[in-house]
């Protein structure tokens, strides 16, 4: 089924307003979740909206809470996110690292003790519409073992990179599993097999199918012991710059996405750059790239980011494609 | 054979005083690139060589050129190059990029029309060595194909992130494509094929064989289209910050590794997290990596970097492994 992206948002708002949570809050909540559907992330978009309310409703998340300064160094700043709802603590810490950056050229703002993020590309698409760069990244609770490793002591910790392109921006937002929970998820609601191994079913074979994935929880890193070795640094940047909890400890703590730990990056290139300089090269990357000799017959190579507008332009149109079965659960928390 | 360290730095160090390379860049490029072999990066160490002292006399490196400051602003700064040695000019942009860090937390230098830095760890290891950690990328002339392409259009443009662990630097150095071409060379020179399929041959099959993907340049992304779309965000970042050359532009204008674009963050994550807790928060992580279950009996997992420290005690000791044919070759080029 399809429904009109103003329902969508107004429905998740008024759930969220029947939790205690702020006017405010509850607006960037349902906006940035429904738009991340409209955008066709539909793993961290209205699929997300009853886990988060679990989470929610256990008490994980503190519907009230702010980001509240611990410490700052010039182009640095250091927040606690008080366990408050993931989306409105990393928009102001994306805004925060953006004003350093005008300020500095650079700026990053680590924040511990917050929630899960959803979509990360939301955060450097917000740096681009102000014409920065962005590199942000999160931790999350063990779900991915170690290169070499049989039980998850990894997070498949998202890494978002953002430049502000000529025809918009262009995003890259990846796990370190060769596919998210998220997808996997998605796959599993649509009876849909993973196009390659996805890691191990519980008799220690590869497998594409998501469902045994999400049973074990032994995913496979991207790149094996690259997306392995990278999420463990992103680990250590994100809990140490922001003395939070690193993937360890949430897994001690929670055993599941909460208290997590994440990093803003924003770069103010134009300062040492002439914007039309930039934005030329960028125009000729691009360009280059999209002039590919196709792998297979009547294929194209896109950029990331490309495909955004025109999904958003048809589902604003038609609606949102929500499963029938999520959206009569989300009803069902009543709003 | 093995040559004792400070043979195979007198040796490199020799040649190049014999390219008119001054001596303080001599010193800097035969001490990293023996140390690369030294720490088991044999890939971009003495193998390099002769392809470094090439790329010299075929007028693609000014062994005298140094960085030349292009424009600053707070804790962003943008050099040029001057096309001169790529190990040289990238430690003096590491440490002006510290120097950032200390003033304002974070620093970035960005630099345009330089030579391959060969081991890009060796930046982050610098950056360690001060207590701050460090992100560094660059881009490379177009040697593969973008995921759904079939010619090379992107960079394998390397990453690299470091940090100061509690027991020696935790270094990620991964170019993006799933082996790197020193790895592939190095796998050709000891006849052996790759562990996974490393990219396509002439019939436009997946391969293992490393001289196969050496010949079409049609290397696999890691995790296929991660890889792909993070390389391109790697070269929008490099060629924009810099005003300099992207993948495409070099593979325009030389055909090869030359006058590529390069950036370098330095954090002085110290100046906002007290050292001894962010020492306590990495030493649980790395803790709980080293405690995985092994996936094979017998099996150990380890993080990146955790090596490095053996092999350099067993390399100081033993001499240095070289191919006797790599090594003939490089006494050859006089010195």
């Amino acid at each position: 089924m399809r429904v009109p992206f103003g329902e969508v948002q107004e429905v998740l708002r008024s759930v969220l307003l029947t939790r205690g949570c702020p006017e405010d809050l509850a607006e960037q909540v349902a906006r940035e979740m429904a738009t991340n559907s409209l955008e066709g992330v539909y793993s961290h978009g209205v699929n997300r909206f009853y886990w988060l309310i679990r989470n929610i409703d256990r008490g994980w998340v503190n519907v009230q809470g702010r980001p509240v300064l611990v410490e700052r160094f010039a182009a640095l700043e250091r927040y606690d996110g008080q366990m408050g709802l993931g989306v409105p603590n990393a928009l102001f810490c994306m805004d925060r690292a953006v004003e350093l950056a005008r300020e500095y050229g650079i700026g990053l703002v680590a924040l511990r003790n917050t929630n899960h993020w959803m979509r990360a590309a939301t955060y450097g698409l917000r740096a681009c519409a102000q014409g920065l760069a962005a590199i942000c990244f999160t931790n999350t609770f063990p779900n991915m073992p170690a290169w070499g490793g049989a039980d998850p002591r990894l997070g498949n910790n998202p890494l978002m990179l953002a430049f502000p392109g000529p025809e918009g921006p262009v995003v890259v937002d990846m796990a370190m599993s060769q596919f998210s929970y998220g997808a996997l998820e998605l796959a599993k609601l649509d009876g849909r097999q993973m196009p390659l191994p996805a890691g191990y079913d519980e008799q220690g074979e590869l497998t594409t199918d998501p469902e045994q994935v999400l049973k074990t929880m032994r995913i496979l890193p991207m790149g094996y012991w690259k997306g392995s070795a990278l999420a463990l640094l992103l680990d250590l940047f994100a809990a140490a710059f922001s003395a939070g909890n690193s993937t360890a400890m949430i897994g001690r703590k929670y055993g599941g996405d909460a208290a997590v730990s994440q990093v803003f990056i924003a770069i103010d290139y134009t300062r040492i750059v002439p914007p039309d300089r930039a934005g030329e090269i960028a125009q000729e990357i691009l360009a280059d790239l999209l002039a590919s000799e196709p792998l297979e017959e009547g294929g194209r190579v896109v950029y990331p980011g490309q495909r955004r507008r025109a999904v958003r332009e048809e589902n604003l149109r038609l609606g949102i494609p929500v499963h029938e079965r999520v959206w009569r659960k989300i009803l069902s928390l009543g709003g």
